[in-house]
């Protein structure tokens, strides 16, 4: 299987993106995590991107806050699927790095998923990947039957309360 | 190949929403268009993506706007990657849409784009795609180089006007 | 009398959304609650919405955060009056999810209430069965004489302290 | 069939209100239209509201801009349901409008709609009295239908051009 | 002198809106505070308002948030001027209550304060009154003297420091 | 009486203060109408200010655009009332100017109308001088009669109408 | 002189930003004006930057729109002066690009001037020169003396036409 | 060299505004820090900014919440470059001052960096004076390296930690 790159701009970005990484371990993709800058270490998060398709990557997932330009970054040299990240933490709740992340211009976008949404990354990252792996499209489905499960559950637990 | 499905709540999304299909056109990717809403036609909706991945498509487009619940709908009926275009139109222009198809809840993503961002929306699903079919990665780097040589050629003419 | 339900897509949302359970039963008003999600449990909330006029309700109260649309897929599947509750925690203090609730396309209006606004959920459901039930319009009178009174005792209250 | 009372801050919000009226004609439900301000005839405004229950209106419908208080001030002065139209105009597409006729204090709901979403009021309004009609409620099926049929046309017409 | 009325909408504004209380008190101009509800108790609060000039007062704040009707409703039945203090505490920090105040319609004006801006309200009446009163138009003079040389005095220190 | 000046940033704006002078003008109050830039005639303004009052001025309205700064800069050197009027024509429909020149420090009022509103800014003076003029409230009074029977005038023509 | 370079992300924004070049001409700046974009030719603009200061340049000025990456590019890339232009056009009025601009991460600043702000990115680039450069500081009195003149006359007019 | 003044608005933004004075002391720039208010204290602020450049200064930094001015002030009354630091605290997360701080008219810009970005006003300061001192430029570039180490051995701990 194709691997899963999980950048993050900060190591101060960590807590909440350790979620995309756990939740990628838990599909059994192989993933790996790394911390670059797109204005601190530019020219290795350029080389990072451009020969991440031929490193076996299939999906890039970047996270930043503020004026979040790694998912950017990454997009503009690679045309692999890139998922930015916005993370909270500058203005307006997240709304900097969520404009930043999602207002691509043509030709180069970024899959941007909800602030701080680190698990959905790693949820669309799997759907990406599932696309042509059937496998992983079962464990997928399996999950929603999981999820519609807990519901349930905690529906029954209400009732039992009310 | 896999096919892609463009779907919008409304026809009057079409006039931005047949970028996404001429762009995926041109890249030589199967594609069908579609009227279906969430609200109007939510059975439907439901059946289309339900089937999606048994019926051939790779990755699903939805185009809404105001309270954009069609890529949410879809995403919650299937677990192939969804990606959404926010359409401008309602308030604060389209500030609605994005935020109504973007922050999702934790294990149903959609891939968000820009704000009208239909053709994005095309070079994404392209970019999924690739990831399993090299000749199609190729087209997507001929297309990086095109859009430079774009730039160069306008670069090279305000040199000249200046 | 038509009973009125309380649908909340996370047991997180409890804490707020008993708030309209108990000003329901304050007004002798039968309900039920439940948990069901848009988007992990879509079949779940489509059937609950259809059958919702047959099975005896006549309003139906939806809560949900973020991209909210738990009331919209409600109202989409059912001509009863659904009042929509955005719940903060995501984006911009509640704003995603004021938007996703309100900005409804038409022909399947929401009936939105403040952010958070549990109780004026349960209230407004209380006006509306209200419509036909001159009881019911009469306990909301006085329910209105009592609400005067207490800012009266404050007011009385403040100016002893001055 | 109880009347609907639809109320507008100003004449200029008339060729966007006119469209509640209609959809409330097309229904067949009896209502009335009037021009009454929160601000410039407070006292019409409160008379208004105190009787409108006795004067056999189910109903209150408000058309406001800008710091839009008139749903609000009807809402302070009946126990009927109050819907809210925040109409477009002033500042940030109607934000102002949006939130001041939503963020209502407990106690007192507005029920709310879109930005200039005057046929939603309408359709909000026929539902409410559809608790207590049965007739009524069979005829916002229909609606419903004639909608999804509308939809498919479209659909169609759609498939005939690619 | 005349006086200055200072109206809260609910007791939980008190806090903030003593602090309005306190420095009129300390520029020696007579007051009083009230706690009246837009919603709550508007034939109190019109009746309030309506009386108010010839009641011997000269200037009326109105503390309120969310959709903060209370200075407007105070406007719309005095020719007064009424400052209004939006207050935080409802969606966006504030933002509701601050466009809900200022964004008044054309002849029925609100003097709007900064978010939370209790201390202003009383500086902006006292300089209201200041306009036929030479005494307090002295008192206002020193009372800048006095931050100038606060501001001084803070500078020195921080000279010290460094 | 005491004058009221009437300060623009820009000639631009002269378009929609000059709705301020005719309101100031049919109330028969006296005023100035300048052209004065708090960035660009920082001295001319500041020397404005500080001989307002004793100049025979009641009252100071600004009217600033973008980063609204004229308003403050006016009443950080006159303890006169001083009126800001946030101009549309920067960012976010008028927001920047909003906040500009509402957000003002402790100690440092500026009583802030609504967005481009020049008019109220008129209404407001007026209302400001009026707690020390009886005839001009008397003046006052009668407008809004007026604008009542300019509403009920409307009313009866949408009456004829339907 | 030191040069500036003046780079936009896309032809369409020369319009706006040649009013940058016009505004350094009329300084005798020298400057070069090239269109490179952060995500269609990421290695030109980063060897542009990279090599910038021994080209002899001193102040560089980025205008980009949306998720404006292109003045964080050059800030990372080099350490001189980057100015960034947020290009109205995105979302919210240019809030999108404002915001992408400004948010920059500790270490690497992006010197941000208002929403299509072209001729103040000139007026701060020469400012920036000035430091050095008395000649050019004078140029810069002589431009202030002679903006308060154009003041001084269009206040003149309008006092004639009053 | 030229040195640096750090003005701030308030001692209340001493905590934040440090950073800069420290980052300022650590490349070895002679600074001074002082507290002036554009509002309280306009005379002061005014004649600190005109001499400014007279008084050896090259470039002024300053920091202001709310409506913030100071900026501003100074940009209006020097033609040295001006930082603005808008410092959150008031409303919207610092919105309000970043608008107030950015969107200055035609003319008379301010360089704005990030809400509470005190550091990267230092950094900005740096880099304006590095135009024409290589010493400081050089140092600029090794505080890059540094910070390009720092990642590196984040990224390091990171890989040893996963």
């Amino acid at each position: 299987m194709k691997k899963v790159a999980v950048i993050m701009g900060s190591d101060s970005d960590w807590p909440v993106v350790k979620g995309a990484c756990e939740q990628l371990g838990s599909f059994g993709i192989p993933y790996e995590a790394h911390i670059l800058s797109a204005h601190r270490t530019p020219d290795k998060a350029a080389a990072f991107a451009k020969s991440a398709r031929a490193d076996g990557f299939g999906v890039l997932i970047c996270a930043a806050g503020m004026a979040a330009h790694l998912a950017g970054a990454f997009a503009g040299n690679s045309t692999l699927p890139v998922i930015g990240i916005p993370m909270k933490g500058g203005a307006m709740d997240g709304l900097d790095a969520l404009l930043a992340t999602v207002q691509m211009p043509s030709g180069i976008p970024v899959a941007t998923v909800a602030i701080n949404g680190a698990k959905n990354a790693a949820f669309l990252a799997a759907q990406i990947l599932s696309v042509s792996d059937d496998a992983l499209a079962a464990r997928l489905d399996e999950h929603r039957v999981k999820m519609a499960a807990q519901i349930a559950e905690k529906e029954a637990k209400l009732q039992a309360e009310l």
